[in-house]
């Protein structure tokens, strides 16, 4: 069996050992915290100590922590919780960038598909960067809710989130921010930042899947999407799940104290990843150079090889790689990212995403680019451009 | 320390070891199910395998798994889903029982209140099931959807589902059944019982808090409320969370083969447990007697006496168990359920429910009837009757 180098961080990172084993302790202990009993109370003390240093490490107020599923449950509480708050008769603006995760993304197409949302979806430059007038001039008076994300989830780039929230702020817009990818790699501020609802998923920073929060300002109006017993000040009812609110505590105190070391490990090994690359013929870096993206996130594209051709092959030499977001691995679209920062069609079907996180060594690096100049040929080999009748939505 | 007592099965009960170590060992493992590579072929793979053994343990087709974060999401999603899928301009009925878990309840107060659904909540007997007659009444072709638990979580009454499926088919109209408190206690067959959907806990049966399933028909039609990455055909977005799908289809293995011995060993106790409180003075039972209700579900009401000072002199003497909803405790309002069986306001604060779970054994029997006489005292001692006006709801 082929030893796995796993560049794959931004879809899922492993479980760190502390958090593990803060979980298997917190199964232990029999408790619905919401009951008011002995054992209901002490799984309670665990959820509100785990919420306190969630809180503390994200700069927010225990309160203002939400648990969820997870980012995309966080993400759909946050644009149409906000939405449904807020909308009248002549606020039914909806402004976000056209690279939001597929969370934010369909969940405002929804809504203007279903509930009469008036959506704009604001252009990016070729970093992947958002077009800061054509955003100041779609929001106004008439926005429910503004989410953009603070970096993106295919090409690392940062978004200029400080500017986000003075444009929104004029107008009197709430902000929404999906962090998931940010949270660890960069600092990360919910007071400091000016944003009013941040979305945070704790199986990015080394917490089991299946947890993760929105952070919402205490005055925000934000109606449910999921109703029930009233957990989580109402906004959020489903049965409190301890254990993992244990592990995404300690997950992400761990990420967030190592950060400033792991991001100029990682950023190092990242250059170090993106120089063997280049030197590879026609493969051409994706989003900002340096500063402006995340540490630890590579993205190329490699002209005349289609993405799949080359992550099978990068698979069959061992190295677990994506195109771009995991939640769409399987389905034969070009990327929505890639396209919005200008690529066409066989552009964006040639996306090379190389993320790194905290178990990432140079081990990996160098066993990527051991295998990347074969996989590339053979992925070369194989191609066929597509014709535009190839492309079938949705499948 | 008062060695701990746990009647509170229903709420949420011990993790299994199988479960536990099933979770821990998946943890191991790194991968994204939605990933291509060998560690997101790896994680599907033991997600794949988790929904085949879910679906042979219930009765169902492994696609009509959909995996959620819990009951409650369930609930909320075949509630809202079907009614979205379904709501005409002409067909607006919503129909359930007045006895519905919150999750179900809040959920059709919600569209009745905003999407304009026409809700019918129909009666229950003294014991707390369903009245047919009224029911098939208020079930037409108008009717979007229909939902009735299949047991009850405070009393435990077992509802007729077959013939709420029958009603329900003749005019056409799609059931959902939240089960949670009936797998594992009770033959749960989804594709026998004619449901369209229903819902399932993990924690409930001794998988970890945090993870559920809505099984539905493949041609039921079903919107999203979450909407994403497209994961669980669509119907419901998230990465999917791979150890606690393990650890889900294990604890429900082990729950559904016990199940049998353990209805009659749980039967047993409870019967022990209902004789001993019987020797109470004005101690009612709640709900029917013996077949009808679940053999782990204990529930009475004690004349003179607030669930909250009742509990909590059991507290003190080291047990643990709640007067309805663990989701509503803590709120200080008359149960709806012993409301909806006919009990006046006094009545219905005056509950007290002791449910029993797979670590339950002789030992807490004695150890609740050793402390429960002097707790029904100190309680009753204690009791002022309330003033209407005393109620505030929602606080």
């Amino acid at each position: 069996m082929v030893v796995t180098t796993y560049l794959d961080h931004a879809a899922t990172t492993p479980a760190r050992p502390g958090a593990a084993a803060a979980y298997a302790e917190a199964l232990e202990q029999v408790g619905n915290p919401s009951s008011l009993h002995a054992a209901g109370r002490a799984a309670r003390r665990l959820v509100e100590e785990s919420r306190e240093s969630i809180a503390a490490d994200l700069g927010a107020h225990p309160t203002e922590v939400i648990f969820t599923a997870g980012g995309t449950e966080a993400d759909n509480l946050a644009v149409q919780g906000i939405w449904r708050a807020r909308a009248t008769d002549t606020r039914r603006g909806l402004v976000t960038s056209g690279v939001e995760h597929p969370a934010v993304q369909e969940s405002v197409q929804w809504l203007a598909a279903h509930e009469r949302a008036d959506l704009t979806e604001v252009g990016v430059d070729e970093a992947g960067r958002l077009d800061l007038d054509a955003f100041a001039a779609a929001v106004t008076e008439q926005t429910a809710v503004v989410s953009v994300m603070w970096a993106n989830n295919e090409v690392g780039t940062l978004q200029p989130i400080e500017q986000v929230v003075e444009v929104a702020r004029t107008a009197g817009v709430p902000v929404h921010t999906d962090a998931v990818q940010a949270v660890g790699q960069v600092p990360v501020d919910f007071a400091g930042s000016g944003v009013d609802a941040l979305t945070v998923s704790g199986h990015k920073l080394g917490a089991p899947i299946g947890i993760g929060a929105l952070l919402a300002r205490r005055e925000l109006g934000l109606t449910p999407v999921l109703h029930g017993g009233g957990q989580e000040r109402s906004v959020r009812s489903g049965t409190i799940p301890v254990p993992a609110i244990r592990a995404f505590a300690v997950a992400l105190r761990e990420a967030v104290s190592a950060r400033e070391s792991e991001a100029v490990r990682l950023a190092g090994l990242r250059d170090r990843m993106l120089a063997g690359v280049r030197a590879i013929p026609d493969v051409h870096l994706s989003g900002p150079e340096g500063e402006g993206r995340l540490p630890g996130n590579l993205h190329v594209r490699v002209d005349g090889a289609d993405a799949d051709a080359l992550l099978f092959a990068l698979d069959a030499a061992g190295v677990c790689a994506s195109s771009g977001s995991a939640c769409q691995a399987g389905v034969q679209q070009p990327s929505h990212v890639l396209a919005a920062m200008g690529a066409d069609d066989g552009a964006a079907r040639s996306g090379l995403r190389l993320t790194l996180g905290w178990t990432s060594s140079e081990r990996d690096v160098e066993a990527l680019l051991a295998v990347l100049p074969r996989a590339v040929e053979q992925a070369r080999a194989a191609y066929r451009p597509r014709k535009k009748r190839d492309v079938k939505v949705g499948v």
